[in-house]
């Protein structure tokens, strides 16, 4: 069993679900405050913050108290671990393609 | 929210679990026969044959009996809601390396 077994445990768990994700998606834009990041959701205040609860405690993002304001961002990496493991179950030539991807994303520009 | 929202749930909650993901490592090396699959782990078959209703139930592996022998296989494709999300969630940079990843995966031979 792999070392990083727990934290996987508790990415895949925070991420099974679509309101989880639907804010994972959002914070891949951009770090949000709060209240503007619960706009879109048709979802009583308390019932969101567990949501976001669920998704700090697993390590998928980070919030940041500024007075009365809260900041919440992706944790960077945050997803790392669900690649890894993703990519361990991949074929003999799935895996060399995905190696390049990994290659070409640490030597390309981030604004080209 | 993607149309494909409900199976990533499921495949999501079904690999939330060691046990589980120890499952899928396995078959993706080669289908298995039940009582060999189960053998690398210590608990009782009742316990281990749920396990393997939650995968088969989120459309992870498919099974076939033949006889008295159930033969367990990982479903082709089974990642791919997974996968497929994950990328979504990358950077440019990730994106693009990724889009050379499948076509590569598309364009290499497997035996090389």
């Amino acid at each position: 069993m792999p070392r990083y077994s727990d934290e996987l445990d508790a990415v895949l768990r925070a991420l099974a679900d679509p309101t989880r994700r639907a804010i994972v998606e959002r914070l891949v834009i951009s770090p949000a405050v709060v209240s503007e990041l619960a706009e879109p959701f048709n979802m009583a205040l308390p019932s969101f913050l567990q949501h976001l609860g669920v998704l700090e405690k697993a390590g998928v993002i980070t919030s940041e108290k500024h007075g009365r304001v809260r900041t919440v961002s992706l944790r960077p990496g945050a997803l790392d671990v669900l690649h890894l493991w993703l990519g361990e179950q991949s074929t003999p030539a799935e895996r060399q393609a995905d190696r390049l991807g990994i290659h070409l994303t640490r030597t390309t520009p981030k604004e080209t």
